[in-house]
């Protein structure tokens, strides 16, 4: 519980200015969604289409935009106004929710850490983890129970790892990443050798994968190690569920990936790219920085201009891709004025004749 | 084994007549697929296409409509007519599956349980799976081996969790449901707000998921909790593998999923929905009552009509994607036509010159 | 390390002939792609369009086809010249790759082995694996940390079982199987009997899955049991991640299926097929044997005649999606044409009215 006054002391600490319009002294309980809040709790107006809520939401705090049109908050409830409502609201967020408790502190006594294994200070490992040979793992992390850490692994300092995560030989984990349940790190690459009675031949799997600091990846995605080298994830990438990224690829630096989105073997993509949902990228393709990529595209080919939007399967920039589908509904249309031409110009043939 | 008499009295309990074509005292060792069904099994005929294996069938006993032509069972076979066979060759089948044992009975001695957790009468929880703080597990329920409850997961009766699944904190399981392996309930919704620098603060992640009674989710299928509230799984509802159920979504009692289609956050899906295998959803639509989505489909935009199919990419009505479909394979046609049209249009205007 | 001559005699146990250009001496310190290869490293060049790689190469040793160009090896570089090079180097990477430590050799004290379980010699268990009831592994087989075979499973020898894998009841799987981490194989088939109220009666799922000699399966893929029979991966079929293979399929031998295919129940594809990524079946097909079907392709009916290959939704040959796709590229000229067509008409009614 804090009181509003509280909360604007908090927000200061991450933007100037905040300004309160109401009573400081309500004491808020929570946050809650905009629809769904109620008496003592505190959400959120960011976007000028949901300004509605402004007189309709029972909050007793709102965090709105510095311009947002909120009188002098007569009434029982009070406005913070800021110039980014959306993160404000997230540091609140982070407040109310405190520290997570995924595994109980220290180590479990059913964890298997191999001897060899270098651990830093208040770490905690859930029961029946394990740390294989050589693995090394920094201080303030959190390994889930039943996570599984070949040899080899070194993780960095305040991650999370959630329960049931395998990270395969070799892979390196920077700092503050998290990983979430049933995602597995450094499977085998998908290569094998054609040999002429049909038949193929295992091609060994000699690299690994790197995850950089900050970076999220959801749950029961697969990140391949390299065939030679390294699978690379860059600096506060975002990967959401079910997501798959094949050997040697390589995903920029803030770069957001959609669930079930797949990246074949070897493909590049740029820093700060929007990957949609359902999204699939034939293999040794590049991507430039700043790429918008629609959900369900299925990209063929690279596109090296940074900033563009794609879309459709094959992939190309979203303006060609929404006329094509515009052209494509109004085939109907062109079916109908195609046979109307062709009765005219029988008739026109007829008379002529 | 049962003799044909028995499997009729079983069938009686459900459905009421069943009429018995031929000999009961026959014993059917077990069940069998009607194309592979030999002496002493049991298979059932459905459909009016199949309706030519009521000759060919090897099996000694057919489960059919009352309507089937089945003669007097002159010969090897008996069958047994009943109303739904389909249904009747279920609870058969039900019969000869017997109790499925998934682990031992009982706690395994190597299972993690907090002091904190309360089980029911006759939980069986497998080697090395994890129950948290203040779980609570009801009579009758299976958890698997290596399976993890984080703290505060409520699991029902009589339920069934598959081994090496992972439900976090504060999930919330009902009666009869089934999880399978590797499905992770409860990850963190894929939220983050944009910051200038083009890098992102993550959202804490604050609600929970609910999973009704009833339900069965495949294997792994991933469920995420919402931000603020709950991911709600309603009664009934059947999920396949590896489907993606994004951070507050509501899916409605009944309604099917198929495997690897991926529903983005905030959707509602209605009651009794088909929704096709590899569909994809855009976040914050409205899926109106026994709407039926096709295999495949992208759906934009909200479908608010029940009981309507949807299909392509975008989604729109069966009948007008059917059509766009037929335009689009009828595109060689039209090409073909226009330039009929121009060259004779090209010869009328020279001879009128 | 190796010397060049040792590599070229390593080669000849699988090619004859092996000619080597330039010194035989060098030491080989291990593999790299062509493009980061430096000095004391192998790679190879399979391909004329990489032919530049012959000059440009800093690798100590490349692996060429015996047509290469490549002169009589003057300077520091050396070449080993074979019929398939890319086979060849696939045998130099697995010298190099050494044995793959899992987990340590042995029984781990963690493990849960039941006492009806038969395991072969030198048989390797992770820490908190379960091996259940009657299960049977075979010589040589490693199975991972935190893996789970329920009862009945059986395992040949030469296998690699990755951690945190789930073997339902009664699989079965042959010799030299690899199956990586998230893997489930033999969940319940997605079969449930509609009800006249909206809702399902579970079919129970009696059958099996079995995988045949080596196949290799990627990670948190799944592949369910069948209703009644077994859904059968046949030898040397090669599936990648997340790849949804449901009840009583049928994939042939020496087929191979990419990342997030799904394949529905009862379909039976080749021997020899190529499925790409992202690719979804209907139930109830049949796929001839060395069918090529591309990424994302959705198939909607059987395709009988071996060796096509098939693309787009609904799939088709791919020389009529190809001219489809070009017909839709080309919608704006057809739009535009049509256009001129109606003025021209239009014009000449005119003249003629």
């Amino acid at each position: 519980m804090m009181t509003i006054s509280e909360i604007k002391t908090l927000l200061e600490g991450f933007f100037q200015p905040v300004e309160l319009v109401g009573d400081g002294d309500t004491v808020i309980t929570g946050p809650a969604k905009i629809e769904e809040a109620g008496a003592g709790q505190v959400s959120f107006v960011a976007n000028e289409k949901y300004y509605r809520f402004l007189d309709e939401a029972r909050a007793s705090l709102l965090i709105v935009h510095s311009d947002a049109p909120v009188g002098d908050g007569a009434g029982s409830r009070s406005f913070l106004k800021v110039k980014d409502p959306y993160t404000a609201f997230v540091f609140v967020l982070e407040k109310f929710a405190g520290t997570r408790q995924i595994t109980a502190p220290g180590i479990a006594a059913s964890a298997s850490v191999a001897s060899s294994a270098r651990l830093g200070r208040n770490v905690s490992i859930g029961q029946h983890a394990v740390i294989g040979e050589r693995c090394t793992i920094g201080d303030d992390t959190v390994i889930g129970q039943n996570t599984v850490l070949m040899h080899d692994v070194a993780i960095g300092s305040n991650c999370v790892i959630f329960p049931l995560v395998a990270c395969y030989d070799g892979t390196i984990i920077g700092d503050r990443v998290i990983v979430h349940s049933g995602t597995v790190i450094g499977a085998d690459g998908f290569g094998f050798a054609p040999q002429q009675d049909g038949s193929y031949i295992k091609i060994p799997q000699m690299g690994n994968v790197q995850i950089e600091d900050n970076v999220e990846i959801g749950a029961n995605t697969t990140i391949d190690r390299a065939t030679m080298g390294t699978t690379l994830v860059c600096r506060g990438a975002k990967i959401d569920n079910l997501v798959q990224i094949a050997h040697n690829c390589r995903i920029g630096e803030d770069t957001v990936i959609a669930s079930q989105a797949g990246i074949s073997g070897s493909v590049r993509i740029g820093r700060q790219c929007l990957i949609g949902g359902q999204a699939g990228f034939a293999g040794h393709l590049e991507i430039a920085d700043k790429t918008s990529v629609a959900a369900k595209a299925g990209i063929s080919k690279s596109f090296s201009q940074p900033g563009q939007a794609i879309r459709g399967v094959p992939a190309q920039p979203m303006r060609d891709q929404l006329r094509q589908e515009a052209l494509i509904r109004g085939l109907g249309d062109m079916k109908a004025k195609l046979e109307a031409l062709e009765a005219q110009l029988k008739a026109l043939q007829e008379r002529n004749a």
